[in-house]
């Protein structure tokens, strides 16, 4: 399994004939996780052929429903082809509310248990973390209460050079101490420094989703250095005052947090129904963010 | 607007990648009615272009999510785009309740009504009327309550002879009385018989839809003479322990039934995922009821 985010749909409330309200896999580390889960995602992942043998979580937004529409139906049919592996929905403490009395009547004798855990909003923290990766909350402004989240790979340790490993008869049970930094004293007593016996480790890759957002200068901050920025652009540059009064974002308010931000690369989405030429904002993002991609259904992006 | 029904969805509960869920659009004497709405009915209905301009009325089968989960989304649009029209939907009582507090939350301020009007799955009734038209419930035999419906016109008043009103010199007052079946005495005193003032009216068109049931020999009586019957045939005939185990049918039994009934047309849909070739199920049900199409999605059958 690669490192890369699978876009299962980046429409806006309404569905057009291009796209479905928003949806997406993030898979790091061998771990696969959903993000939002607009209606129609079941029906984008079989068309895909995505399959999500090791998704465990799902991190839901907010309570909009081109956001969560489509959970019902994935947990129903999860539940119809013997999945047993638990799963956690991270969101609003008030889906659990709106969605047991659902899953009571419509998935009874689930042969595997839906699991609620709750996202503060308001605050910006860890909300989930493993042995190589945490996702990060972070509070976005909208019309209700809105999380993007941030994923990012744990530092790894250097890698030793296995050459050293055989001229210095390094003995197993001493590798840890090397990959934590130690240098490496031999038989004969000579010590030998830790930058002789490892290369660095590979950067930790961090990816970011943020929609649905009025433009949010704190935001800078908390994605700041992000390898890939998913960062929503539902309208035109022209169209500011619309995206105020409806608390989301344009392209160029996009493309200035991922610019502030130093994010490595933006991918735009949530593109409003009204807007049948996507390339025009792509066009106006990269204007002020040269590494400026518009996200696709069915498309992948390598993280 | 033709008289119609276009298939949305005709898949069964897994969604696969040629199918969604059960949802269609039946189109009689300029009225609009939606038969279940599994998920992804209203971005079917984008990807078609399908106006509902008229869509009043929407009855759904059963409350099996495959038929009823893409309910909300639709609503929510139409709340979204203006619509000022009550929508009613036919439906068994637990809809609303569970519906209720998912209209509160995610659909506030909804500019238009959202009524529902219960259907008592185990009468056969008529549930629906209008001016032209009545829909009828059908008790199937199915895991949870589940009503198919039937549309009929009704019979409508024969043509009064263009001719024969000159030639008589018919005043305009009379033309009921003679659409009724009077013949009419001239001033002369003459009594012409009504059948030399009329030709007799178009039969009234019928359609019944019959979604998810096992074989169930009362249906034969009250789909009998039905122009076009949409029932489905889940599984393939080799495969009856495992239909009458889910309480489904077979493409024979589907076939069996509209011979039986002398309907005029049959189209079957509701297809297990499990089957990729649905040419199969035509052939076997082509070789009890000839007259059998397969449902497609997207698809528009004349009535």
């Amino acid at each position: 399994m690669g490192n890369r985010v699978t876009i299962l749909g980046c429409g806006s409330a309404k569905p057009t004939r291009r796209n479905i309200p928003s949806s997406q896999i993030v898979e790091l580390n061998d771990k696969q996780f959903m993000v939002d889960a607009g209606e129609g995602t079941q029906i984008a992942m079989q068309r895909l052929g995505v399959h999500t043998s090791r998704l465990d979580h799902i991190f839901i937004s907010h309570l909009h429903g081109d956001h969560c529409f489509g959970l019902l139906g994935l947990l129903s049919t999860w539940g119809m082809t013997g999945r047993t592996r638990s799963v956690c929905l991270h969101a609003h403490a008030d889906l659990e509310r709106l969605m047991r009395p659902l899953l009571d009547y419509f998935c009874q004798d689930m042969p595997y248990e839906v699991r609620f855990e709750s996202v503060n909003p308001h605050h910006h923290e860890v909300i989930y973390e493993d042995r190589t990766l945490t996702v990060t909350s972070l509070p976005l402004r909208h019309k209700v209460p809105c999380c993007g989240f941030r994923f990012d790979e744990k530092p790894r340790q250097p890698h030793i050079i296995a050459e050293a490993i055989e001229r210095y008869h390094i003995p197993l049970a001493s590798i840890p101490d090397i990959k934590s930094g130690s240098d490496f004293t031999t038989a004969e007593g000579k010590v030998i420094p830790n930058a002789e016996l490892t290369t660095p480790a590979s950067a930790p890759r961090s990816y970011a989703y943020c929609s649905d957002t009025a433009y949010s200068e704190r935001l800078i901050e908390w994605l700041q250095g992000v390898d890939t920025l998913y960062h929503e652009a539902t309208y035109l540059a022209a169209d500011i005052e619309k995206a105020k009064r409806n608390m989301h974002s344009t392209s160029v308010d996009a493309a200035t947090i991922a610019k502030r931000a130093e994010a490595g690369r933006l991918i735009i989405g949530h593109f409003s129904s009204g807007i049948t030429d996507h390339s025009l904002l792509l066009q106006e993002a990269k204007e002020v963010f040269e590494n400026t991609v518009l996200a696709e259904e069915g498309r992948e992006y390598e993280l």
